[in-house]
């Protein structure tokens, strides 16, 4: 049996990736008994051992630590709104934690004589990029975040990679393109309209759109992200060749094409729900942000991704959207 | 007047930065109070406002930065052949300090309603990055640091960038080349050695040679480093365009052309000194090191190293030298 700990696992994608686990397991890992740890839980969806707690607290992080599990996805996390809002509450919620959890696993890997070697996956974020950009960025471009949000999770992975170098851990982080079409509702993070504006009109309820619809943007679904967590799990991580920070696969879209693949699927009458209101705060984090990747290492090693932002709204209707 | 802090102040690149700063102050800044801190200085040497102590000790950390100074000179850390084989000592000197000292500058920041912004230089380095390189290595690079102490300095560029954006500092970070020829004894950098088969020969004393003589590599000379400290402190950092990281002009030349470059200076004498001993765990360590880089942005900004290995002899005998 395979010890799994989700860290965010009340979250949308953690939720989607323990379903998923749930569901078809990961191959060459045999049974896996998943635990999901989160501040909060939905009513009903995935997971049984569910551990509501806080990751700024030290000793519970040390408490999880101890407990070896075999394989970590470390999703737990502030959006990046909040993040930019709340200075102290970004690094104290995205980067200490990671701090203690790697602190702890060493101790475990220490205790037992250096054995306990757990593969870790970290979500980390396209956000830790900053402008100016090329036309597509390159897996050998700078990190230079423009955001709180960014620069922690920059700093998390810079821990991943020396921990995992020092072989304490086998770590691995995910540069995740945003995440779209999220089910449930708006959130913090600055990238929210991206969802919103396709999930409410959906749902016949008005969207705010705080960008111009030129803005172009690096997009995959909440199944691909389930499905590049799932990938990280059992890859050779001897393939990385010491760059344990992986740029994605994803789609790249400006807004206009996200709303011309809404009128594919639902009409006129669905576009005709978004509301430009443009939104300096949002457009200025936004307009940092990555438009587009040349991801061929993640591609190489088969991580997989959408192709159209139809294929992004036609997995949300199927497989996300609350059925009326 | 304007009140100088100098954190490593003891240190060779900390007394060369202070002895240039005493003769030639800066310009626009006026008189300038030095104050240096270290765990110890040298006999004799630069700076009368010596604060002998440790940045391990939190409120050591938090009082310095209550002082309020002016400017900031963030050269203190262990070094990486030391961090390497001390992984705990390592992320405890050199990334702890840096947050908690920032910490104590916002705290200043804000008791000050804000107007207290001082202009903070971070001593980076090359271990940032990690292979495999370009030819030359450029601005828009990524950091994959294969050593702990380049994961250090990373993180620490990923703070000085976000409390600079976020208004509470003015900050730096400088990616310096190897500094050679250090004057002095040999350290557990494992860089020490592009030093010392230089160094030790001029006084006619045996080195050794870790590595093979075609290892390639990046340098500057410590009155190149002292020059771009002193120039970073009244550079216009808006010119920065909020990427505050910078890789800075040296030299590349190999081990072989440094040789060549001590017989030209103190002829083939000095050269049979140099005991070649491979040594697996430098080598390993430099092998990952950069060879060459295209630092376009420092040179339009106005920094400026040594044009040759042999101005860079010749600045050691003229300047650093032992006098027989």
């Amino acid at each position: 049996m395979t010890r799994v700990l989700i860290l965010g696992g009340g979250g949308m994608v953690g939720q989607k990736l323990a379903t998923k686990l749930e569901a078809e397991g990961l191959p060459g890992l045999g049974d896996l008994h998943l635990t999901l740890h989160d501040i909060a839980f939905p009513n009903g969806g995935a997971g049984t051992d569910r551990r509501v707690g806080n990751l700024a607290n030290p000793a519970e992080v040390a408490a999880l630590a101890a407990e070896r599990f075999d394989l970590i996805f470390f999703l737990a996390s502030i959006v990046s709104g909040e993040a930019e809002i709340d200075f102290d509450k970004g690094w104290q919620t995205n980067l200490w934690p990671m701090w203690g959890f790697l602190e702890g696993l060493r101790a475990q890997h220490r205790a037992t004589g250096g054995i306990y070697v757990p593969r870790l996956i970290f979500t980390s974020s396209i956000a830790v990029f900053g402008g100016p950009y090329p036309d597509k960025i390159d897996d050998d471009f700078l990190q230079s975040p423009q955001t709180s949000y960014g620069a922690q999770k920059a700093a998390c992975e810079l821990l991943v990679q020396d921990f995992s170098r020092k072989g304490f851990i086998d770590g691995m982080s995910l540069r995740l393109p945003t995440i779209c079409v999220r089910p449930g509702k708006a959130n913090m993070a600055a990238s929210s309209f991206f969802s919103g504006i396709i999930r409410e009109p959906l749902a016949g309820q008005r969207a705010v759109l705080p960008v111009a619809d030129t803005v172009r943007h690096w997009h995959a679904s909440p199944r691909a992200a389930a499905g590049f967590l799932a990938h990280a799990a059992t890859l050779d991580t001897a393939r990385l060749e010491g760059r344990r920070a992986l740029n994605l696969p994803g789609l790249s879209c400006t807004v206009a094409e996200q709303i011309e693949a809404l009128r594919d699927a639902a009409g006129n009458e669905a576009v005709a729900l978004i509301d430009p209101q443009p939104d300096p705060h949002i457009a200025r984090i936004v307009e940092g942000w990555p438009r587009n990747f040349a991801p061929e290492r993640a591609k190489a090693l088969g991580f997989v991704a959408e192709q159209s932002f139809d294929e992004i709204v036609a997995i949300y209707m199927e497989e996300d959207m609350p059925k009326g």
